[in-house]
């Protein structure tokens, strides 16, 4: 019987203990995906209570509180901060298997030193905990970020964004280094309602050249200040070639307000997904894209909260085709950048691992990467999943790594989680003979994966 | 060396046994799905020798002879019943793996007392000693049912049967509560050739109008006799919304005999489902729906022993699209039920998670459910999968366990199954220190998905 | 801790190793379906160095090294041969996890006596090793397949080849079969731009009833040579039922030049399908068919090598429906072939086993296979689930196992990973207690699908 959560948590070999706590335990966060709001860390955001610091804006735990029958008003509602936390612990305490209860007992231990079980009996003892340290300056933003070891956080910033709070805090005393990413998602949504609000406020545009070109002015300025790294969410990855004319004539068509098909919305998609990758290659940017998401399900919700309320869900499979076809229609011209690939829909995941292989060059170690499990699957499961597929398939040795994806200052508690499960994969490969037990070459794998692998692949 | 099939079987952890024999293995059984003949539970019938209750009905059983390459005369045709047991047994004992194998032996240990092996050396043993023990009382359909522990059984009916025989049953003394369950597939099925004939059984049903008002009045004749669960066996969850005066006329349609597109179909279809959850909302009955199945595959067997021949499989993976929109044109207004969502399929398993995780509400722990692994998924491997799965995601806590969908009256050992490897896994959770060993939540846990959970779900 | 790659590799319980040394490892291999070169077998090509032999065409290892940034010079380009390896080296020691790391530890071990680690230090120290043993007499290709233990191969061969070198095989002292296979995919792929040419070298056909004489014709001769099996390689199962005069009429624009419709196309292969099933039932030769794969996905890298250079993958999921309805379309008739069904995306697995139990009659034990997982499946992860859904849905114990599917003379390597992974899935069941010590079924079940389950499916 290993105790719960003791330091050898999810650590089921003497390997597995030995790799995370001499090689992956110490390494420092590169935290290249996630969604921190940059003016909370430069203005060094304090937190009241710890139901402020969890339930102000998680929807991953408002849907479990609601999967428990929880009422509204106790999740995102009027009820007191202190009545809501009893909720979330009532909801929480038979999540069995569920990563919630594992982050936030680990979030507990690591930032607050409790080491007890989060339930009924003890919720008042840990409101009042926290609530006492929470008081502390070792509580506010920054020092979370920097408590949890992180070197680098990549935010997700719209192209029109000023990055106003990004310079601030470049110009602050802050000694992480906190770098915007270049979302052009908004620009990409011609089939929204308010595209052509969104494109008058990036600049004056009115055919897709100018468009073009004023996204690439706002890549620079993003590259001039930091960034590294793009990141696509998609439905699903278009692919419907078109050439120049045609693409003009769509956008123009759109200006003029008139209805788009839906091989034209792929076409406009394809061609400027096309056009950036161009451009990041050119300007060494990683390429994130994502997608198997479907969003806002509920309009009954959705009417009453707005987005990132809970209400997501994994959408269906991708065309593996398209998927293949896109990365080609970049590649053959050599305008294919390092490009990361996320499916939310755990079923892409050897697809996915095999299309990689196809696009590799040495550009760099693993150019075209699978994506760390995230969101609906950064669970245990779910990273097992992820990392013995990749390692099936593909070459574990040269994965980049973890990625928060979190607005919360906590959520550093994923990185201790990923590693853990990382060793524990490895140790048991390596007590049940199907890999050597090679010092040298273990610690190699351990600490890229943890850290190395994405400091050289985004070279930070 | 754990000793095949022992008191044990299953429980691979000291707190897994634990856990199963203190607080799992005695409840009672909710068997809120199945497909039970009332009559003869109302008949009370009994079984001649071990081929007519074991090989009378059971698919499964015949598909696992035809790919041994057992003729097919020892499996559904004329062979005497003892040389297909001996057929059956021939089969059966080099099936390692498949949950027939496991379910076999279970039902022999517990209902008839043997605890040998089942292989050609010992059928003759069986034979007899299952002749022996079927002259006895307690081997008859209630005694069956009431040696299981069972408390409710709701069998399948179709909203034209008078449920005469639901009727004697609680007029009798026999302690089980059987109740009718609502299952409208006919009346949806408007593409099929014989769907005016049905209509016309159903009642005097000229316009769609017409059609809810019976199937309203129906549905209020299965509460009458304690009907609280409703069931829609699909290929795909349609979604195509439209509107009154169009579902009306592609009604009419149907009835002046003419052709209708696969759009009108799925209008149609959409249009009666959400009518149906409306109902099935005011009435507080469970709606399951469940798809991802093909059936009747092949001609050649059809046509020569029809339906239920083992012949279907599962089919291909749903539209989650379909089925988040369906259930938020049912949510939007208020009108969707407790719905259990099942998909044949088991690629469907995550995304049917998180489906689920966006429709839920304080009206019920676990509103929403996403159903156990059935039919081609009811094996370790399956429920494994889906257990674990259901806990990575969403609140393994709240769920309402296991169904029998099962002919035959020995099929409650599908139960115990179920059982033990929910023990097991919690067990194996436990043991490696993610998840505490405080007993109380873990009988909590336990005991609720074994049986107050469906208890409470299905306000039995 | 377990020694790396010891003799019990793979094993973990007594039972797994008492099942593989005593049942599994001496069985002879029937190489059913494996793409050797039969010229190379005839003049018995022998090797200069290890780079030769392992990176010469093997495009797994080339993918395996892009992957971890390697420049092409070293992979395909004019490195020299000895860099080449040390390039390779370098690559494979981190690939954690990946099958290639196995099966080449198990190469060198068996085939060069080599047991220490593959990695930089030990680089130089194989490559002498290597080059002194691939002096020897050994070391050619008849004498790699006879010292495997190899009874049967069978290789991959269009209907057109005029199998001059199987001819010559058989006329030789080669103790060990090679029998050509029949794979007619250029005969369907009507779609293609060479197609006519293709026609024109098979024979002069002006009709779809001329190709189909003449391909029976060539079915023959492939027969005379001892043929049993054929091989159909397709993007998807076509199903668009059509006359022959429809079929007729589309092959007719196509010999006029004309283009045809994707419908026209599926017809087409629909037709010819069905046709050949009806040949292949006949003559009692094997059908496989396979889909899932999306090839040569990489224009940059096909204009540069061609074919087979490490640049195809998974492709997306199969319509279930099709395989169905195309499966029955031939069994309706009597004209179902025994079939073997592989997709290569593994999340048709689940379908596949439920597909087949629907078509399986008492012409041969386990008719309709699906059959083992490979290519991007071939690991360990990969054949356990396929084995283990197997078991769970159908009848492990009619499963004819293993196939080799390789252009390499070392690569029987693979069936002894197969049946060491296959043991360690029984003896775990055993030593579990899901299935009982009963070694006599236990011996039966493992020899027979090592080896006689294929020798008897076959017919060899």
């Amino acid at each position: 019987m290993k105790r719960f959560l003791d330091g050898d948590f999810l650590l089921n070999t003497q390997t597995a203990k030995r790799l995370y706590h001499s090689y992956a335990e110490e390494l420092p966060i590169i935290d290249y995906h996630c969604h921190l709001n940059p003016k909370e860390i430069y203005e060094d955001k304090s937190f009241e209570n710890i139901t402020e610091l969890w339930l102000g804006g998680d929807h991953y735990k408002w849907r479990l509180m609601r999967s428990f029958g929880i009422e509204e008003r106790f999740i995102t509602g009027d009820a007191p901060d202190k009545e809501k936390f009893f909720m979330w612990v009532k909801a929480l305490q038979t999540a069995i298997g569920n990563p919630l209860y594992h982050w936030s007992h680990l979030e507990l231990k690591n930032y607050f030193g409790y080491e007890g079980v989060i339930c009924a009996e003890n919720a008042e003892e840990i409101w009042d905990l926290c609530a006492e340290r929470l008081k502390q300056s070792d509580f506010s933003a920054r020092r979370l970020i920097e408590r949890s070891g992180v070197e680098v956080v990549c935010t997700t910033d719209d192209p029109a964004d000023d990055l106003m709070w990004h310079k601030k805090i470049a110009e602050s005393d802050f000694s992480v280094k906190v770098l915007p990413s270049f979302r052009p998602d908004r620009a990409l949504g011609i089939e929204k309602a308010d595209y052509l609000d969104y494109i008058n406020r990036l600049g004056d545009i009115k055919t897709f050249g100018q468009l073009k070109t004023v996204l690439l002015e706002r890549l620079d300025y993003f590259v001039s200040l930091g960034c590294r790294v793009s990141d696509h969410g998609l439905e699903a990855v278009p692919f419907a070639p078109a050439d120049e004319t045609e693409t003009e004539a769509i956008f123009a068509k759109k200006i003029k307000g008139e209805a788009l098909s839906p091989i034209e919305i792929n076409k406009f998609k394809t061609a400027l997904l096309i056009f950036l990758c161009e451009q990041y290659k050119k300007e060494n940017i990683v390429m994130q894209i994502h997608f198997g998401v479907i969003r806002d399900l509920s309009e009954r919700v959705y009417n009453s909260l707005g987005a990132d309320a809970g209400i997501d869900a994994i959408g269906d499979k991708a065309s593996i085709k398209d998927l293949a076809a896109f990365l080609n229609a970049a590649d053959k011209n050599g305008n294919l950048p390092k490009t990361i690939i996320y499916s939310l829909n755990p079923e892409d995941n050897a697809a996915i691992d095999s299309v990689t292989g196809a696009f590799q060059t040495s550009e760099a170690k693993g150019k075209i990467q699978h994506g760390s499990a995230w969101w609906f699957n950064d669970h245990k499961k779910g990273m097992t999943e992820h990392l013995s597929t990749l390692a099936s398939e593909g070459h574990l040795g040269a994965f980049i790594g973890m990625l928060t994806d979190s607005r919360s200052f906590l959520s550093y508690a994923r990185h201790e989680y990923f590693r853990r499960i990382l060793c524990d994969i490895i140790g048991e490969w390596v007590e049940n003979g199907e890999y050597p037990e090679n010092e040298k070459l273990l610690k190699e794998i351990v600490q890229n994966i943890s850290y190395f692998n994405a400091k050289q692949y985004f070279k930070f």
